[in-house]
């Protein structure tokens, strides 16, 4: 129908034609969009807090402990059950946060700008790997580490790129693609491609070469330390292909650990919900699928954009660390993907086979006709409060969302 | 015959049982063995100044301006045509250097200790892209970034060096290699991972924060930094695999610019040398092959130890780089230097070929006897001096080397 691909193709050009640039670090509560005192915003679709995972109930008890407002975990809970706390929508506000997605005012968020348009996007800085908030960690080890990223991380990565001008996403997303990252479970080539952007900067910047040692460090020690700015950067370039009339083009996956939710350009801000699956993947010693709790994070914002899952063949080895079989397979997996997108984009390619493009732009009739769920890399959280990340894996996005947009999508375009 | 293969898995023995680790960088003249005033070390085999290329000779007229040992150009072209300077093989030293590979007295080098063996090696630091010593270079320019090298960078890592413990080069490179590294002609993944594991380091160690911003955005801008660290690994891994008798592995392969040698372990060190060949490549716009010197430099230690051109199947990137043709064939480059390696690296391997071993312990019978020449990836240097690098390319070890080799190899086993 030619509505329908006019509109694509618009969408597909406003995808291609971002420009995000990690701009600044600031504190949530002084830029992101009506996020206030005593309110959590979280991953995935809005949900309350009865029907909240274990991991998401343990990181809203932590959060609302690190920011004040209760004096320990149990306060927290009663606080949180009781409707003393608000909760919203990480993608409600302009934001996205990996996992649990916790935004509360006092942390700091990375401001990513998409330069064509002006519209920005948010999300806190990576904790790291093992027992930390995103995968429902609660402790003291945890919120004094927030508290480290708050007081000292956070302004320093401000500073610096206020001081550098910014960091330009694209050129660096494509050379990470050149490096075996797909950006979703791999990370550490961006993660070291930020770090020789920012480093010089930080040290210009600094007056304390102690902090200055130890934020060094601790980017430098955490493989996983770029998933939040492709996180930022992803919602940067999508919140401008929402609502384009009679496009079918995916603009936001997440999930929160209890409901899988889809938004498409054509239906505006409607969330398209299904029960989460399970991730299926490799456990690390002493954990199984029993402890596994369901896929959980507005992470999948990395593969509305063409990366991840998608970008698999980029990344053999991944592919093991996820699961996904032998390392000469994950070439499929974005081979797969490619079926269900509308197109290829020319700016992010993979060098090994020989410079396709990723494929970008989830088409959810096409994801409906052949039955190809878009692929998902993610890490698995234990399913109670205060454990942290136990495995990684692959996820299907669920059938279901894509069937009800479609029909929503028909009905109004009054094709039903 | 079995003394040969006996031989040969005591030299893989060797190669695979190496411990590098980049300890410290101090001024040449206080560690490199035998080196001293108004003694130059260059790549390759030795020679005299009169068979030396451009760029050879351009280097050490810069070299000896920048020791004080001439106050011109022209007062140094004398002094090294008339026999007022030593000169001699790196190789000689326990050091390598890259291209022209000067090493004089003031420059400090990267010492990378094998810990299982206690033996040591040595590099200058690479000086980034462009125009630069290394390719032929003499200019102010040149001459001013050698001094910044010798009086901020390098007192700047050894310090960090000597304070964290040093860096294992091991597990480093493994990770380079599932990140499109090949080593030789590609480092930005392991330049990145140096930079990751010294700079809270050299924060740490500073006083300055300016020098050390100078000096983390020198290696965050220079994709090369790693070639050099590569290098003295790779010389640190083979100087214990010399002199087993019998073997009839390549323990250097190495060029001057105008000869191509090898040494061999069972034939200790002598050279078995032939003229050297010209890369087959891709220029830099504004060059031709009418410009290019022949191949040059230490830096094919690297495909000694079984990277380089011999893992470039890890690195589909490269391939474009060097004219080497289509990303997806970068593969076979890997499995055919693999005919001509008596093993496989375990813990080097390709994620992208199901985690094969780089090939490894080149041998000097299986490259005569199927005619597969060792293959290397290079940069390439015009033929005058001062001007520098204008392109990249592969070239191929003359086959005359180790035709030489077998038959002086068979001579000293009674064979013949």
């Amino acid at each position: 129908m030619e509505l329908i691909e006019k509109a694509n193709e618009e969408a597909i050009r406003r995808m291609l034609g971002a420009e995000p640039v990690l701009i600044d670090v600031v504190p949530a509560g002084e830029i992101v969009p009506d996020l206030q005192d005593k309110m959590i915003l979280h991953a995935g679709p809005p949900l309350e807090w009865d029907r909240m995972c274990g991991p998401m109930q343990g990181a809203i008890a932590g959060i609302t402990v690190f920011e004040g407002w209760a004096s320990d975990l149990e306060q927290a809970v009663d606080m949180a059950s009781s409707g003393d706390i608000a909760f919203d929508a990480n993608h409600h506000h302009d934001a996205v946060g990996p996992m649990t997605g916790m935004t509360t005012v006092s942390q700091p968020v990375m401001v990513v700008e998409n330069k064509i348009i002006g519209n920005r996007a948010y999300c806190a800085i990576n904790e790291g790997l093992g027992k930390v908030m995103r995968f429902g960690g609660n402790d003291e080890e945890v919120l004094n580490r927030l508290a480290w990223i708050r007081d000292v991380l956070g302004p320093a990565m401000g500073k610096a790129l206020k001081d550098m001008g910014g960091i330009e996403l694209k050129p660096l997303i494509a050379r990470g693609l050149s490096m075996g990252d797909e950006m979703h479970q791999r990370n550490v080539a961006c993660s070291g491609l930020v770090l020789r952007a920012i480093a010089s900067a930080m040290a210009r910047t600094s007056d304390d070469t102690t902090a200055l040692s130890e934020s060094l460090a601790f980017i430098s020690a955490n493989d996983q330390f770029h998933l939040n700015i492709t996180m930022a950067m992803g919602k940067a370039i999508m919140d401008p292909v929402r609502n384009i009339e009679g496009s079918s083009i995916v603009t936001a996956m997440s999930r929160n650990g209890t409901d899988f939710g889809i938004r498409v350009s054509g239906t505006g801000d409607e969330w398209f919900t299904a029960p989460v699956e399970m991730p299926e993947g490799l456990y690390f010693a002493g954990y199984s699928e029993a402890d596994a709790n369901p896929d959980m994070g507005d992470s999948t914002i990395v593969e509305t954009i063409g990366l991840g899952g998608f970008a698999m063949g980029a990344s053999p080895a991944v592919a093991g660390f996820v699961g996904a079989g032998a390392a000469s397979e994950a070439a499929n997996y974005t081979y797969r993907m490619g079926e269900i997108c509308a197109a290829e984009n020319p700016e992010w390619t993979i060098p090994s086979l020989d410079y396709l493009g990723v494929p970008t732009g989830i088409d959810i009739r096409l994801v409906v006709d052949s039955g190809i769920a878009p692929t998902i890399n993610t890490g698995i959280a234990h399913r109670e409060p205060g454990i942290g990340q136990v495995g990684a894996g692959v996820v299907r996005a669920p059938m279901a969302c894509f069937e009800q947009a479609v029909r929503r999508l028909a009905a109004n375009l009054g094709l039903s």
